[in-house]
C-alpha cells in the first residue's frame, strides 16, 4: 500500500526512519511539513528527504502545501502527524476530511481532531468504507485501542485508569524519590526534556483530560468533551501530602478515569497504593482496563518518544494493510 | 459461526457460560467431556447442557465420545479445552489434528500440544488454510499474542521476561510480605486453591518452562523444547534471601526469560527492583515484551480463573470470525 505522510517533527521523522530501515511493504507517495510538500507517485526516497529536511528545514517544494497533498497524492492511506491543535484541531482536521473523502484511510497521532471530532470522523470513515486508527494519540507506543479492540474482544470494558502525562509522572516520582518540591521537581523535568517552558497543558491536566476523552468515546462512542472532565492538576502539590502517603505504602499519581456506568471522567492527584500496576516511575505511561470477562488488564509502556510513537503508527497502518490491502 | 467445545473443566464451563450469556453470534454445536458427548447441528442450548453437567457429571450421551464430536459435529471452530498433558499432548493433539484436517479453525488453552507440536499444528493449519489460536496458553487474560501479533506488529521482539506461575507468585509475595518459610507459605497457598496437592509442576518452574516455550516458538518460530530450558524452582528459596532482596529496594520473583539474539531460555528466581514493572504481587502474572521500536510494553493481569482464560478463548474466536466469518 501507499501512504502519505503529513508533518515532519518527532512523530513524522520516526515513522519515515522506521519505514527506511524495514521492509514491511509500505511505500511514501507523498510528505509535507509546514513549509513545503513533496509528491511521487513512484514512491519517494525516504533517506534523500530526511536529508534534505534535516539540511534545509524543508521536505520539499515550498510550491507544494500539505493540503496539495493530501488532495493530490497517490496514497491509500493518509498518516497525519502535524502538530497538534487542541482548540478547533486545524489544520489537521481539515486533511483528514479531505483525505476520507477521497476514500483513503487515515492513521493518526494527532489528539486535537481525534478528541474534538472522533465521532463525525468515525462516521464519515465508515461512510466512505475505510478506516480511522489512532492508537498513537493515548499512551505513546502503549497498544491501548488494539488491545480493547482485538485482546479483550467480546469483553464489556466497565472503567479504565490511566497514568497518562509522562511530564507529571515524572515530577511526582522525584518528588516521592527525593523529597522535592513541585517546584523543584518540574524544573529538572524540564532540564532533563520532559516538560515543556510553558507547563500548563501538562500540570493542569489538559493533556491527561485530552487522552481521557479520546478513549471514553473510542471505547463507549459516548461523544463526550474536555468540558465533561472534572480536572484537577498536580501543580499545588505538596512534598508533605506525597510523604504522608508514603508513610501509608502509597504515593501519589495523576489518574484519568473513566466509568461506563456511572459516566464519571476525572483527572485528578490519586493517593493509590505502590505495589497496584498502575504505579509506574519516571515518564512511563499506564493503563488499567477493567472489564467482565478478564477483569483487570494493564498496559505499561512509553508514553512518548520519536520511534515509540512510530511504533503505534505502523501497527495501525500494518493491520490496515492487512485488512484492506494486500498482506505486506 | 459454529463451535465445537472439547472439554468441560473450568475453561470448558467459563467458555460457555460466557456465549451464554453474551450475544456474540456463536452457536455450539458438539461438546464434549470425558465421558460424553452432544452432537446438535441446530445448536445446543447451553444452559440446559451446563446444567445436565451439574447434575449427572456428563454433558451429553455416553456413546458420543469426544473424538466423535471431533470428527463429526458441524462446526467452524474447535475450542480445545480439555486437560492438558506436558508428556504427549494426547488426546488433545489428535483432536487438534483431526479438526484441522476437517479444515476447521481450532483455538486452545491446552499447553501441552502447542508447547510440543506448535511448530508441526502450525504447518498443518497453513496447508489447510485455518488458523491455529492459543492466546488462553500463557498467562490466561492477559492478550499477550494479540499484543506481540497486532499491537505490536512491524516491532522486532528482541525479549520476553514474564511471571508467568500464579502459585510461585502467590508464595513469593506472601514469603517476602509475613516472613513466612517456603514451607508456610505453600501450605497458604493449598489451603487458598492457589496450589495443588502436589505442587512439583509449579514450584519447580516447569509450568512456566512450557509457557516459555510456547511464547519462544510463537514468537521466533524457532522449535525450542523444554529440554532447552534452563530451569531453577523456588522450592529451595529462604526466607533469609528475600529479606536481603527487600533491603535493597528489591524482591524476588520467579522470572521466565527468553532472548531472540542469545538463544536463551531460562526460568529462575531472579532478585529485581520493586518498581519494576514485572513485580506484581499475589497470584498475577506479567509480561514484559523488549522490542526496537516500543521498547518494553509490560501486560500485567490475571493468570488463570474461569472466566478469565474464557476472554482468551473469546478473544481469538471473535479474531477468527473477524478475520473468515461474517463479522458477528
Amino acid at each position: 500500500m501507499k501512504i502519505a505522510v503529513i508533518g515532519l517533527g518527532s512523530v513524522g521523522r520516526g515513522v519515515l526512519e522506521t519505514l527506511a530501515g524495514k521492509n514491511i511493504g509500505l511505500s511514501v507517495t507523498g510528505i509535507a511539513d509546514s513549509k513545503s510538500g513533496y509528491i511521487d507517485p513512484s514512491g519517494i526516497d525516504i533517506k534523500k528527504v530526511l536529508m534534505q529536511k534535516k539540511k534545509t528545514g524543508r521536505c520539499g517544494d515550498a510550491g507544494v502545501t500539505a493540503m496539495d497533498v493530501v488532495r493530490e497524492a497517490d496514497y491509500d492511506i493518509l498518516v497525519e502527524v502535524s502538530p497538534t491543535n487542541a482548540t478547533d484541531g486545524e489544520p489537521a482536521l481539515s486533511y483528514m476530511k479531505t483525505a476520507i473523502k477521497r476514500k483513503k484511510h487515515v492513521v493518526t497521532s494527532n489528539k486535537g481532531p481525534i478528541a474534538l471530532a472522533y465521532k463525525e470522523l468515525k462516521a464519515l470513515a465508515k461512510k466512505k468504507g475505510v478506516a480511522l486508527r489512532h492508537e498513537a494519540t493515548v499512551a505513546g507506543a502503549v497498544p491501548v485501542f488494539h488491545t480493547v479492540e482485538q485482546g479483550l474482544a467480546g469483553n464489556d470494558i466497565r472503567a479504565v485508569f490511566g497514568v497518562l502525562n509522562g511530564t507529571c509522572n515524572y515530577i511526582l516520582t522525584r518528588m516521592a524519590e527525593e523529597g522535592l518540591t513541585y517546584e523543584q521537581a518540574l524544573l529538572e523535568a524540564r532540564e532533563m526534556g520532559y516538560a515543556e517552558a510553558d507547563p500548563t497543558y501538562d500540570v493542569k491536566g489538559i493533556d491527561a483530560a485530552i487522552k481521557l476523552v479520546i478513549l471514553a468515546n473510542t471505547i463507549w462512542g459516548n461523544g463526550v468533551t474536555l468540558d465533561d472532565v472534572d480536572r484537577t492538576g498536580i501543580d499545588r502539590l505538596t512534598p508533605e501530602a506525597i510523604r504522608l502517603a508514603e508513610e501509608g505504602d502509597c504515593t501519589i499519581r495523576l489518574i484519568a478515569e473513566a466509568d461506563k456506568s456511572s459516566g464519571l471522567l476525572r483527572v485528578s492527584p490519586r493517593i493509590i497504593r505502590k505495589n497496584h500496576p498502575l504505579v509506574v516511575e519516571g515518564s512511563l505511561n499506564a493503563i488499567s482496563i477493567e472489564t467482565d470477562l478478564a477483569k483487570e488488564i494493564t498496559l505499561i509502556g512509553k508514553g512518548a518518544g520519536s520511534i515509540e510513537t512510530a511504533s503505534a503508527i505502523i501497527g495501525d497502518l500494518l493491520f490496515i494493510a492487512e485488512r484492506y490491502g494486500r498482506r505486506p
